[in-house]
Parts: structure tokens; sequence; C-alpha cells
């Protein structure tokens, strides 16, 4: 595994990897997994699966400043290099670009790559600007590293749809690979900010992935309809006492349109429960996505 | 010339072309000359340029209506199908590329790539929108085409410095060529718009490049203050009687910043000068580039 910490650099390594690995084949994939770093066994998985489905794959790791609010985590964000370059090659990456914010942003820039409407709602009315930062940021990625697939986890949901539309919107050449969102023995989602929670924070956070896990059984009971079953949603959330819900909400995917009645559930298109919810200083986000009766899952 | 219709058919035939040309050659270059058709020798020499430095050579035409505001000409804007074809094979391009606009825009389009700042001033001033349309569309074509150098006539001088800019700021790996305006026999600028002008528009048109081409005689007089050019230009302009003045400007190239003093002139920053002047409904558009002593000139 090759470690690269600038722009001229990754695009050196990819001709040069892209250049071996065509020896004898008439074709060479690039898979590519970007994260902010602090991996953990849900980027492992996604890098696994990129090393499962292409020649050459390539993690990046960059905190990036443009998606995060000037009240966020940015100088706080957990970093570690030694433990991430290790986690990376276990899971079977080949090259790891790192760049500092002086290579991705050697001057102000003066360019956005802006999405409407799926962006102002759920984390994009909760974190103005976040989704105009992640934008662009994974559209420079995408051109720094030109991969044939891009994979993501299905905990930002709502990244996943954004990107999803850029993509087909400015026909960037990649295909996004949702991948399922990993978790922790007892339910709660792996993140990188899960590493903030103190030990009772860190019980009551279950309770994300516990209410996800009751809405079935919710979505039994007669006479069930959406404003019901927001409102069982929302006491079951507030039933752990340090939770302070930010949002909680279904919404069709990936259009995010709201869902204000059961034949709009039990229609033609998945539904998807958002939430988000404070403990403390840090805000978890965790969703579930429902399906019609033979329609496709989320996840390939 | 092979022409294509449908993004999926022109990448195709990229692949296809790609192929053919790496038979025994290392590498393969990919020129791209992106245009709204109605084609003029403008537009051949960016087509006769991209031949002679790249190996596949690729002609765009589409009008964009993602650029025109809603009391622009889209719906008048001159097509010509079959004398631009006939025009870009003399050229020597290898590939036309004409997608319908449900082929560029299927559903309608979520993502804008918006550059600020140098996008606030003159055309960005005068047409609202326009250039986050161009970019838009621009970024599009790039990720369809994916070339290698880009070709873009430096009559549309701002327009290279969006382009430049967001290439710039997003990483995209192209390399974009600033072409030098092609003009008819008495100076006017080459441009698909001039067909517009009635006989005695056309003939009064000749002011914008007369007036440019009095500036190094301004420059020279003693006590020559950037008002008094600035004065000088607009009644020049105005001796024409059908000229209407959009805007007459001295900025920095290619920031675009004002320029106050004749310090900043002679500076080390080439200047530009830019013109937009209607005559009747047609509003055409002309610059010139100073460069400082010794600098680099704008187009190689």
């Amino acid at each position: 595994m090759k470690t690269v910490e600038t722009i001229q650099d990754i695009r050196l390594a990819l001709k040069e990897a892209r250049r071996e690995t065509l020896h004898g084949k008439p074709e060479c994939t690039v898979g590519f997994v970007p994260t902010m770093g602090y991996l953990h066994q849900g980027h492992q998985s996604l890098i696994e699966r990129a090393r499962k489905e292409c020649d050459i794959v390539v993690l990046s790791i960059f905190v990036n400043p443009l998606q995060f609010g000037p009240n966020e985590d940015f100088e706080r964000y957990p970093r570690d290099r030694e433990r991430d370059l290790r986690l990376a090659s276990e899971a079977g990456a080949d090259l790891v670009f790192m760049p500092g914010v002086t290579d991705m942003y050697p001057t102000p820039i003066r360019t956005k790559v802006i999405v409407s409407n799926i962006t102002e709602v759920l984390c994009g009315s909760s974190r103005p600007g976040h989704f105009d930062g992640v934008a662009t940021v994974v559209t420079k990625l995408f051109q720094i590293v030109q991969p044939d697939k891009a994979y993501f986890g299905m905990k930002d949901a709502q990244q996943i749809a954004v990107i999803e539309q850029f993509v087909a919107d400015l026909n960037v050449p990649v295909t996004i690979v949702r991948c399922e969102t990993l978790r922790e023995a007892d339910g709660l989602a792996m993140s990188s900010r899960n590493v903030y929670l103190n030990e009772e924070e860190r019980k009551q956070a279950v309770i994300l992935s516990a209410t996800l896990g009751r809405i079935d059984g919710w979505l039994t009971e007669e006479g069930m309809t959406v404003d019901r079953l927001n409102g069982r949603i929302r006491d079951h959330i507030e039933s752990a006492p340090l939770a302070r819900i930010d949002y909680a909400e279904i919404r069709t995917y990936p259009g995010l349109d709201s869902v204000v009645s059961m034949e709009q559930w039990n229609g033609s298109q998945p539904i998807l429960v958002a939430l988000a919810v404070r403990f403390g200083k840090t805000r978890l986000i965790d969703n579930r996505i429902f399906f019609p009766e033979g329609g496709e899952p989320a996840c390939s």
C-alpha cells in the first residue's frame, strides 16, 4: 500500500498503477472510498467491497473544512493517521490519498457544486451549507481520482442521495455503490463521532437503532397513520433521557419528499425514516429504508 | 467525420476512437471544441488548432437553454445543421456531438456549478445566471467527452476566466487553451450573432473593434487617467449613432477586479478592456487584453 499526500502525486501513482494493471488486460477499474479518516469497520467494509470489485482501490482521508459549519467539530474531529493506515492496509487498499487543506484549497475556492431541493431538508436544514461542501469536495476528489466506482455507507443516506443527484446531473462517469451501514453489537451505527460519547451517552445512543427496529411492529397496528408513527418514533427516542431530537422524519428516498399518508408508504417508492439526535455535544444520525414489496433493495 | 446525438453514443464513439488511436501509441489525446453551432471561421480556427495538437478532435454543438435568460435569444438563436457539419468536416473534426435538450437535461437539473465573484461583473451583471448555465453545461460536456485540451476563443474573455476558475477549483483534468479572436476584414469580431444585424447596424458595429484599436494611442497622451480613458472609450463608441452601451469597463485579467489607476495598468498583471454594445435587438461583445511589458501573452 502506498500513501501519497499531494494531488500531483496521486495522479502519478494512479497513472503508474493503471499502466501496471493493464499489462495483458483489456481494462482496469478503479474503486474509490472517500473518507474523513478515523476509520472503523464500516469504512473497512467499503474498502473490502471495492477490493472485490475493482483492480485498484483508492482510499482518501481528508477532513474537509468546507462541509463544517462555524460552530461544528472541524477542529476536534478525531484524527489518527497511523491507525488509519493500518486499518486501510488490512482491508486491502492500494493507495491512500491524504492531502492537506492547502493542497485541496490552495486559494480561497470560488466554485461550488450546489444541489438544490434535496439538500434543503434533514441534515441540510440543520447544517446550512453542509451539502454544498460535500458535493464540492466529492466532485474534486472524483476529478482527481477518476474512479469507475465509488463506495458510500447508507448511514449517510441523504449524502448518497446528494452525490447520486450531482453525478447524474453533471454526467460524472462514476457508479455510486450504496453499502449497508455497519453496526456495533448493540445496534449503534458505526461512526467516527461515536468516540465523543461518554459512558452513559454511549449506552443511551442505542435508542436510534432500537427505534428504527420497532417500526415494523408499529406498522402492523390497526389504524396506524404517518402522524401517529411520527409521534411513536419521537416518544420512543425521548424515552432515553439524554436524547435531544434534531429531526425525526419520514420521507421518500432518494427524492426526500415529505410522506403524509400511509398510501404513499405502501406505494411504489422506498421510504426513508431518518433520525438525527444529540447526546450532549455529540450529534448522531441513523436511518432505515423501507422498500415496497418486490422493489429493489437500497444496497446491492 | 462521425456525428452522434446522444451521450451514450459519444461515449462509445470516443472509446472506439481511443482504442483505434492507441494502436502502437503510448498515449492518445482528445481535443474538444464546445460550441452553440452556427459555425464561422472563428470556430473553424479552434477546430484546426485542436487538429494540430491532438489525436482525436471532438466538436459539440448544443444551444444550451440554461445559459439564456427569459428575455434572451434562445428561441431565435441561429441554427444550421448541414452547414455546421460541412464547416466542421472542412476544419478537421473527427466527432461531432449534437445532443438534444432532453439528452442533456432528461429531468429538471437540480445541480449547478456556481462560480462566485468573477461572474458578478460585466456579462454576469447584464445576464444574471448566464455563467451558472455556462459553468454547469461545460462541466457536463467535460465529464462526457473527458478531453485533454479544450479550446475557447478570447472574444468571450470572461467566459474563459470563469471556465479556468472552475477547472482549477474542481481539479477537472483538462487544459484550457485560449485562442485569438478571429475578425472580419473591417475588424468586427466574428460571432454567430452578427447575422442578426441589418445593413446599417453591421456597418456601425465596427465601432467596437475600432475603439479597442484606438486605446494604444490614447495611452500615450500625457496626463491620461483611467477615468479619462473610460470616458474616451464611451465617447468613441457613442460616435456610432445606433450604439447603446451595455458596459465598457477596464478590469484586471483573469481576476476581473476594477482598475482605478494607471499604476495598476502599468503593474504586473494583464488588463482587460471589455465592451458590450447593443445595436437594435442585437448585443455584441468584444475585448482586448493589454499585457505588462515582458509578460505572457493571453493566447499561446
